[in-house]
């Protein structure tokens, strides 16, 4: 057994954290996708841990990543709405909201502990000048604040803006091309080739670093370059994983000619289910329930490799309960950083399972929005709340369990199970199938936990400013940070808030 | 590239067969099951070729044994009903039929090069004297001719015999306890020591051999020994499952010990898809639609894993599509035996794939008794009819899909697409969700080459004699051979055949 102290008390390791958008559990060759596209994944889980019980915080891209930027919920720190019930929130062109200054990121405290801190690709933690990263410890960034949604006109909406640092460079469709025909885009070998200019740097400078890799190609609109394009066998989606799989292990080769490998931790995980709404053009989330947009474990659970030669110790599997916040505590501890103990946090390190295959019980919650939908703890999941989605989007074939139809499970309204909870065994039903009989001895045994557990998490339970709540399309990015420069502001419309509408 | 032939001229290899029950292609580790219970077939695999394309003749037992040992579809070798459409048949005790004399099996072919061959476990291919493997070319038998339903009272219904060679030695239940409460039972550790102990008398004797391993744990009602009781996180099935890989490193450590491991090829796979009407008490089709009695990919897709150190290559992945039918080509041609050239056979020889890693196109054809559901070729699967079963089994909680609906796809009338067949892309849609439509270029040219190999298939097809028509309570295993000495032998009732109800 390693000694976890020793790992923090030599000078500090390398981070490593790469995010896929979008990207299903049963995404990775070794989870299950009978293409097998990812043989460099397949490759750092056989030489690092395998995680099988990864979550992330939410089924939506923007407060999933402020978990994992914040360690803490998004009900927490704010990425969530009280429009409405229990509904997904995200950080669109037109969000007023974003990032708020009283949270302290993992990117603050690396910085404060000597890290040189990068981001590459996705931001998502609001647009607005205030929340770009460089105002939340990151030293660099290159990528864009924004899903890569697209092309606009720049009339009525603008491009989504790339930038460099703290300035736009251009915009997507304009001067970083995403074809909307064929899906070609040379975006993940930009970011590939920025992270290991980074990686290159850094060891130049001897200096400890923390990488952010947030690739979007498998987030709708999907897109890969023209050597990946065709090169998958289950279309547009498979190029782009085999793209970014190409691109992990270009990272992680990096670090070994650098001689880096055995002082960087690289983790590996996704920051939401696929989505099933996507149908073809979208992955998958293996032998789980539902997908993106929901708190069924097809929208939440996460592929999850952790890497670090010579300190974890290759071919583990743990199915250690995890979530995208424990990579902030996790880094934390890594940096000998101490976040401020003026608020709770949701994440605990990994340290003692990924040094030492310790597994520990906790609690996994699942949000939707401003509601507990459900919770986990050892194999035992119950809902309190479920939901997929509406009927008035089921009637536009908007479906988040395509294919899927558990009755008085994946219910199309917003059922209440708070008095009866359904509850799963995820060992032998991770597919959440077959509900828990409330007169049985195990249900009131497990509930009793469960809801303990509960009432300890709402106890301590300080609900964050709803950043989700506020729309405006003067916000949207007309005038980024060095627009002027290059000649590309536009005008947006005078002011005019209003609610923002989350139908789901 | 190793030679084909060099495999062949020297002294012919070992084979084994390890063929499980009902196991489904997610219940493997490597092929997703979350709880990864597989060490030793991951090991297997990585050591080996794992094949992401194989394919069973017939989503249920009997036909999909019959088909593997003859090479042939149950619809040439007679292992289907013409009593109703479309339904599924197996040998219960009731049953009449069997495997017919004028079908050559492997076990004869590979006898007649001089192999000795044993089978351990469940035959399926007919209960009755003439049908029993020592009468069809194999030297030795442990186990059972039917499956280990039960305990009956052997008076409506005699208990199942076990053999050992020609003779009975008992029965399940009373003296090979499956114990209905809790699920032990050490039957699979009997199959793991007689496997061992064959291998070693074989090694002994210098002797090739052929080893069909057919344990039925995963089967219902499931087992496990006391060891394993327990040792999953996802209950009996699990611990089955733990079982049996642990005897499949068992197994090849023996032919390791032994100095057999380089000359014996070893083909890991099971007989057809998880059953969904087990609810938690059955294994998973990972990323597939329904299961065992269907004709959709859950159904018929198997896991397939093929280990032969120093002759295939290690860590190798084919997406070469696959049948059971395969094995007695391949094996045949390992032996350097010839099937009598007087009728058809429906599996190529897979060493091009195993040796040189080589893919070639081929058909699949996906049956349920006398009726051609489907047909597969490249990664387009079309389906001329579908049925998952029917609604008065669903009323009683009799469910082939639980928990999925793809509306028109998994219908619970038998539907005829034979005008229009439904045809998806396994590749960007591997759970048939989501129909070509017909209007499409890509609909018109594959569904053109898709009936075009139906049409050859047609026009070659000799139908065998139907073995699942009759049925007769006086064929049941009252008296089996052996019995007499026993003391063990029942009366059984007068002869009173009836037509079979086959109900899906
Ligand atoms: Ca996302
Ligand atoms: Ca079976």
């Amino acid at each position: 057994c390693a000694d976890v102290r020793a790992a923090v008390s030599t000078s500090p390791p390398n981070i490593i954290i790469m995010l896929m958008d979008d990207m299903g559990w049963g995404d990775l060759g070794i989870l299950g996708q009978p293409e097998k596209e990812t043989p460099q994944l397949d490759k750092m889980a056989a030489e690092g841990m395998l995680l099988t019980d990864f979550y992330t915080a939410n089924p939506l891209c923007s407060p999933s990543r402020a978990a994992l930027m914040t360690g803490r919920l998004p009900i927490r720190n704010g990425f969530y709405t009280t429009n409405d019930h229990a509904r997904n929130g995200y950080t669109p062109q037109e969000i007023v909201g974003g990032i708020a200054d009283s949270e302290v990121l993992i990117s603050e405290l690396l910085a404060q502990a000597g890290y040189r801190n990068k981001i590459i690709g996705k931001w998502h933690l609001g647009h607005r000048p205030q929340y770009l990263p460089l105002r939340h410890g990151f030293h660099e960034w290159f990528g864009a604040p924004n899903c890569h949604f697209g092309p606009y006109n720049n009339k009525d909406t603008p491009n989504i803006p790339v930038y460099n640092g703290s300035h736009m460079v251009g915009r997507y469709y304009e001067d970083f091309e995403i074809s909307r025909s064929s899906g070609e885009s040379n975006l993940t070998q930009l970011y590939v080739r920025s992270a290991l200019d980074f990686i290159d740097r850094q060891a130049a400078a001897g200096r400890p670093f923390f990488l952010y890799w947030a690739p979007d190609a498998t987030h709708g609109p999907l897109y890969a370059s023209r050597g990946f394009l065709g090169s998958s066998r289950r279309g547009l989606y498979g190029d782009a994983v085999r793209e970014l799989d190409d691109g992990v292990g270009r990272i992680l080769g990096r670090l070994r000619e650098r001689g880096l490998d055995t002082n960087t931790l690289v983790f590996f995980t996704s920051d939401n289910g696929a989505a099933m709404v996507s149908r073809t053009q979208g992955g998958s989330n293996g032998p789980f329930l539902c997908g993106k947009q929901t708190t069924f474990e097809g929208g939440m659970r996460e592929p999850a490799v952790a890497w670090w030669p010579s300190r974890i110790q290759p071919g583990q599997i743990s199915h250690q309960l995890g979530t995208v916040m424990d990579l902030f505590t996790t880094a934390a501890e890594l940096a000998g950083a101490v976040p401020p103990s003026d608020r709770l946090y949701d994440g605990i390190s990994l340290l003692p399972t990924l040094l030492n295959g310790t597994e520990v019980n906790r609690p996994v919650f699942y949000y939707r929005g401003n509601e507990l939908m459900a919770v986990r703890y050892g194999l035992y999941k119950a809902h309190f709340w479920t939901w997929t989605n509406g009927e008035d989007e089921r009637s536009k074939g908007i479906d988040f369990c395509r294919g899927e139809d558990v009755p008085g499970v994946t219910t199309v309204q917003q059922v209440n199970h708070t008095d009866s909870p359904l509850l799963f065994h995820l060992g032998r039903d991770p597919g959440e199938r077959y509900s828990i009989k409330p007169k049985s001895s195990e249900y009131k045994q497990t509930m009793q936990k469960l809801k303990e557990l509960v009432a300890v998490h709402r106890a301590g339970l300080v609900p964050g400013e709803p950043q989700f709540n506020i729309c405006d399309s003067a916000v949207m990015n007309w005038a980024p940070p060095g627009c002027e420069k290059l000649g590309r502001c536009l005008k947006g419309p005078e002011s005019k808030p209003y609610k923002c509408p989350w139908t789901h």
